[in-house]
């Protein structure tokens, strides 16, 4: 049974090494988007993916399903049309100069599609899980309605809907992307969410006992998670936590809910390669514990595993077989050269 | 006394070398437009250019006044605001494979630019020239009554204006183009277009004994050109012949009308390295030649010779001294190493 | 329903540019063999193809999956195992200066395969053609023998057989190549061959008065086809002619027996970017046209401009599609930018 | 009002990434000198600048120009004449390997000028400050003079002058630069100077008491500007603290004395892209703070956050905006990708 | 009079920057082995080498005997035949993500060359001293006798040998390199070897009281090397100390026993730019010691630092002088920019 | 035997393909000189050449000696010392658009070098034979006393000495340079010239009869070569004839002069690659037909093969092997990859 992701691709432009825009004659193309990335770290891992979007008709918009095609993900259920493939520049920052992205999407395929574009009886044919974000809603258009649609066609069909609000000032404000976010919440199975985020779409207080400056004790976390899953009926909660101590140095940490108990990942710190693309890293190596049945605290340390090594790796995939995830889950930190 | 050109500039995007698109995983950035090619060649020549566009307000657009400026071009004048600046990726074609182009230009500042972003009075400030092409009007919006409140400004100032109707099929049809090109034309003195353009556009046939096949005859040309002259009041129109052998092996010749003769550059055989931006290279040749008042028959041949060289050279700017265009239209052919 | 080819895929390494493999520090990687190439050919033309080979289980091995995979070919019947995939160097030529291959292919998965590694029912189900070259039993070792397995497969099964001999000096003779080429060209129905090997194989003599110097009349390429097909009852034969003027400028041509008549292709002169591939692009536009029911003028003509188009490519693959061809062979000339 | 800055620029020729040069077959070419560097520095930043310097008439010295045009440096008052640019070779270290130089720029055009190829009337018309550093009067020659002439021009005129002294040992001993800087600092309003250099050159000691290792006191800091300022009737002096930890690790910090008190930037710990150009970064965030008013503290901290921000990108020039500069000035310290 | 190295070089294939195998479509072209490592270290700082391998007759091969010779090491002792040369493709890993090799180095011109291909008397022409390693002997075939026949005569010959274990485990078993290994070092007067499989090849058990976890003590180390030099009778044994952090960040330290005492240099933190080669870099340091006749104390110190420099330089090559190992061994620990 | 050649070697910094200077941003460096490519060439072909030249103490330096110990030529001899090597920027023509180099070359370590640097009787232990050409003595200087000392030294061992004047307008007018020639002339046994320098250095006039146009007869050239024979009793004049259709296209073809008769090489036309170098290629191959006593027809036709597979060739040196240029210069002219 496969999995499907719906969201958008863009062509995502960047200069080569640390040059900034204002530097470069020349951008190396990759392609990204939250649900495309996940796909593609889920095919890595030897799933089977089908990737949903809408893009135009022009070798630009070939490249980005090829790119998919290339690392197995299932691309048969694109629908073509449309003017243009939205597009992005990123600067990749060091030390203390941020990253930037300048966004050029308005008027893609997807963002304005319609309805009537999604056949969501055809594009679940086979599949039993159902996995978008929340930056697809908050592409505007039909969008939402268009993700209610696939929840409900998902919901009919008995499959497992997971979802990461993954909020995006430049789309939407925090109060329409808090509306929009409960309303999908309700059909969700699996929410996957930074411990920040959580609190603010979901307006839950973590008591001040269980938090110290930027720390949050396990109970903490626990809270955080009962209350959302009380609140929407959500058995599994995955909360993620970030701490950057410079543009290049970060830490990474997961906690899983099941319910019941909070099960903790081991706490990376990271010197980064390449920053973007380890949110998707950490849902897809969720959804695949998940989907293999990993035990919870086998699941959250597998997925936080997939998200650190993604700092390691150019490019949103994280191009990452399961053995090689499973070593650095298992704990092995050895740093020889594998000969 | 300087010059200005008026139009739009987009980000070319090319893959390297010989690719196509569809293996590419990167572009070289270039900008090119035909006014920004125009105001470029003449500032290599070492004319005084002011180029005016609408351009947003990031790092993308900013990349191409930066690469203006390094040229020598004035940009003081642009106007900064709207969304996005347009994009077209450019696949360079070889023997039997054609060049091939797709836009992504909609929506583009000076697409959507008003009749207000232009102050016309400050922007001819010191000027005595002004050059536009048929692709800003054909941009649709305002951008037809921007270019007559601009053609208005200059002759009430008695500037000269030179126009090239430069024929863009995916931008407006054969008969758009032409109600437009006539109504611009009647503010015009001096005519830059390629001889079949000019057959089309302003429904003049060549009589049949001065043209064999592809070949007509200097009085062919020369009574276009006086027909032309004659039904819109200029002086001056210059003819380009362009035949195409193959992808890489074109000729190029041109014709030069004063309002009684018409004088012939030389036609040469050109094996291309890069083919676009020559017909703007032409233009500026010929803007800087009547602009330091060379006589009739080594202004077409300069402007011709600017043109061959164009092709020679990678990307649309014409990156030329006076001395190297003047070598070749003075028939230096040799092929040695200068050392 | 789908085509299935079968044969080795090696990593060619070439220098950047026209560097000597003596001057380089760096290759570009890429995936090249006969049968891999009509896959990818096909698939760009829109096809539904199978891939077939053995590849160790290792990243370099896994790219060259990937690279087809990319394209749209099927590899889900790909066998894994083995030590090693092939390799050959290969520096591109120029003027008088010719191109050259170093190989370092033996020992590879494919060449040790046996007989038992492939299931050809399996591997046939859904398919309805098989195509294959000389090279493949020219591995030795037990090839030849899987060869005439797939061959008898896909006859019981009712499939329609291509091949070409596809002649390479440095594996085996031109006797031990003729003997085992008749043995599988008495299971083939349509025969890819250029005119040269033809005769050689074949032991066949164009009449003295149907050929001058390197000319050879439409009755003698007639006569030539006739030959072959009577001796072994293949109804199509289809024969490529090369010349070459320069390391870099060729011409080709090709003719298309039907049984009864020759038809002839355009004769193309080249400039060339790339020669490699464009034997394995005259196939597979062969076998597109043949599939597609083109009428036999219509596909020998079809056949030849995607080979003429290949050389126009960087790389084996010949990424076209039905509309890009079908221009060149409809006899558009035009080396007009398109835009 | 513009600011004029005078001095040598360079042709540096630096391997890529991380090769020696030994390794090398190929160089990247910048441009740089310190005084340039700071003209376009304060050019990114918006201000009003005119870059001096002689050049001779070729297109390696053109391109040293066109870059400056690039970020928008007034270049027309520029010197063209004599023999070659000079050039230095550039090779980054890492960890514990140097960084090295290797200088081929004797006989520069500037280095060989004479005083009356500059015109410094016409040169300072319509500026109101003027820039260099000592690097200018050791290149020999009649340097020192034409120092001295623009010096005394620029008083006259009422302009500014600020000044550091930046001692190169291949260009001079510290006898000979001490004598010549402190020739120049009678001229000097804002003196901009390490610390260390500032007590070597200006024989002034720290107190023992207001110093411990390497770590100066605030008060110490004090001392040391305000010894400098007595002696040489200069009010602002500033003064920079940089520690090495290893070639690619570095600690930043500033000082800045307006005649009174001591104000103190943060303390920056930079894991380096590259090192060039930081010192020119922090002279001209200091110019830009100064001419645009900012209070002494503010002053210091938008300094010393410019030359921080110039360890992380690649080449000599600080391609940075006053609002970049401003958010780690004021101590955004967010790692986060700004999307 | 001078040393002579012999083993195996192979072609190395590494992505460039930090691409993975599975992203990339390029390969930079090294040429790597232990003892072409050494030589061209020892080249490097000046000594007269000669080295010792066999290869085909290909420009593949070539390209590594042309790359020795770039340094000034003798390649003209090396012997010419067999097929191929091997291969090994490299990618370098980073933060959490191991460096990976994939091997495809059977069949090697080396690997399959017989005793009667080195005649050891012409070999040895003016040598004083031999040096190899484990690597050798493990490529099986008849490399252990052609090693045992080329250590008889060097001994023969009264020449000096040394070697290094440099255990790959997939190579050979750690019972079978055991086994072999003692059997070499009973020709050895110079050992070299990490501190690991010198308690593991040599069964030597540090006392407890002399380690604590990773730490091991002077007398420790000492005793280790006493044990191995009373067994095997070698007077000189030096000892490495490798510890990793993190795939890029590691430390080495290093011991030297000379019969009596125990030597230790600095203990190194690198932050590495490439992590090939250092154990290599480390022994020729240590050989030009030696063969300079540095004090010990001086010797092991000198050794350590061309091992530290080592991982700041790209490739498996030290391309330093001695002058720059001095710097660092003698304490310079400047990150200052040498200008 | 050895063969001495002596000469100026340079960095050649060339803009990344068809860029011009003016477009660049990075150079690929090569190192060229007249006698260095002779030398390189010479070792390519299998012959032991012994390379002097001087060049300071620098890596920049150090990278020409290496790249030519790279291709076996001897660099023991070479005279360390001075301040700086020559540079040259070379901008690589297409159709139209000439080559253009800008020197950088004054001030070399070899321009400025004394006859005291020289011991002509240690650089010629073991030498049979010595090459240079007229750009030695241009440099000015000592350097036409140079190369008399060392035509002398020669000359008293008996060694064979070749010439080849290789006139640049840049360094020396035809008027000084005719002077100069005819003195070294004086003390050569091999002349190799192109016709139209030896015309106008050695005053001699190919009667009107032998002549029309461009073209020359054989007997035409046979009485040129036997005049410059006579007047200054050389043996062995070579000429070579080079007529250029564009920048890229030219023919080259020789003649050999043996005291009595004229042989003529191949006429070739070459589509090039890269031009410079191809007169240097033609020395070599002639002084290896020479030195390996081929009979005179197959020696100026294995030269002029030699030369015309130069312009196929990124740079100056030409890699090839006698193999490589037999085969053209027996006349295959097969396009066909060598596979």
């Amino acid at each position: 049974m496969k999995i499907v992701t719906f969201g958008e691709v863009m062509l995502q432009l960047h200069p080569y090494g640390y040059e900034r825009i204002l530097q470069t004659d020349g951008y190396r193309a990759r392609y990204a988007g939250a649900e495309i990335n996940v796909a593609v770290d889920l095919a890595c891992l030897g799933d089977d993916v089908e990737y949903v979007t809408k893009l135009p008709e022009n070798d630009v918009a070939q490249n980005a399903i090829n790119g998919a095609r290339h690392f197995g993900v299932g691309t048969s259920r694109i629908v073509r049309g449309g003017d243009r493939i939205g597009i992005f520049f990123l600067e990749k920052g060091a030390d203390h100069r941020p990253s930037k992205v300048i966004y050029d999407r308005a008027h893609s395929a997807i963002a304005e599609s319609k309805r009537e574009d999604y056949n969501w009886d055809s594009i679940f044919d086979g599949a039993d899980w159902f996995h978008f974000s929340g930056i697809t809603p908050a592409l505007g258009g039909e969008l939402l309605d268009i993700c209610l649609d696939a929840c409900r066609a998902a919901k009919e069909r008995g499959m497992t809907i997971s979802f990461d609000p993954n909020y995006r000032a430049k789309l939407w404000t925090m109060e329409q992307a808090a509306k929009t976010i409960k309303q999908i919440t309700s059909y969700v199975d699996v929410l996957i969410v930074n411990e920040n985020q959580a609190q603010q779409f979901f307006d839950v207080q973590i008591p001040k006992n269980e938090r110290s400056g930027d720390d949050i004790t396990d109970e903490g976390y626990r809270y955080l998670a009962e209350q959302i899953s009380k609140a929407y009926g959500i058995k599994t909660v995955a909360l993620a936590e970030r701490r950057t101590f410079s543009v290049d140095e970060n830490s990474f940490c997961a906690k899983l809910y099941d319910g019941e108990k909070i099960y903790s990942s081991e706490k990376y710190r990271m010197r980064m390669v390449d920053r973007v693309g380890s949110g998707d890293a950490f849902a897809a190596g969720l959804l695949y514990a998940l989907r293999h049945d990993f035990d919870p605290s086998d699941a959250i340390r597998f997925a936080a595993a997939a998200s650190c090594l993604n700092h390691s790796i150019e490019g949103d995939y994280n191009i990452l077989s399961v053995g090689e995830v499973m070593a650095l889950a298992k704990g092995s930190t050895s740093g020889m050269v594998q000969r």
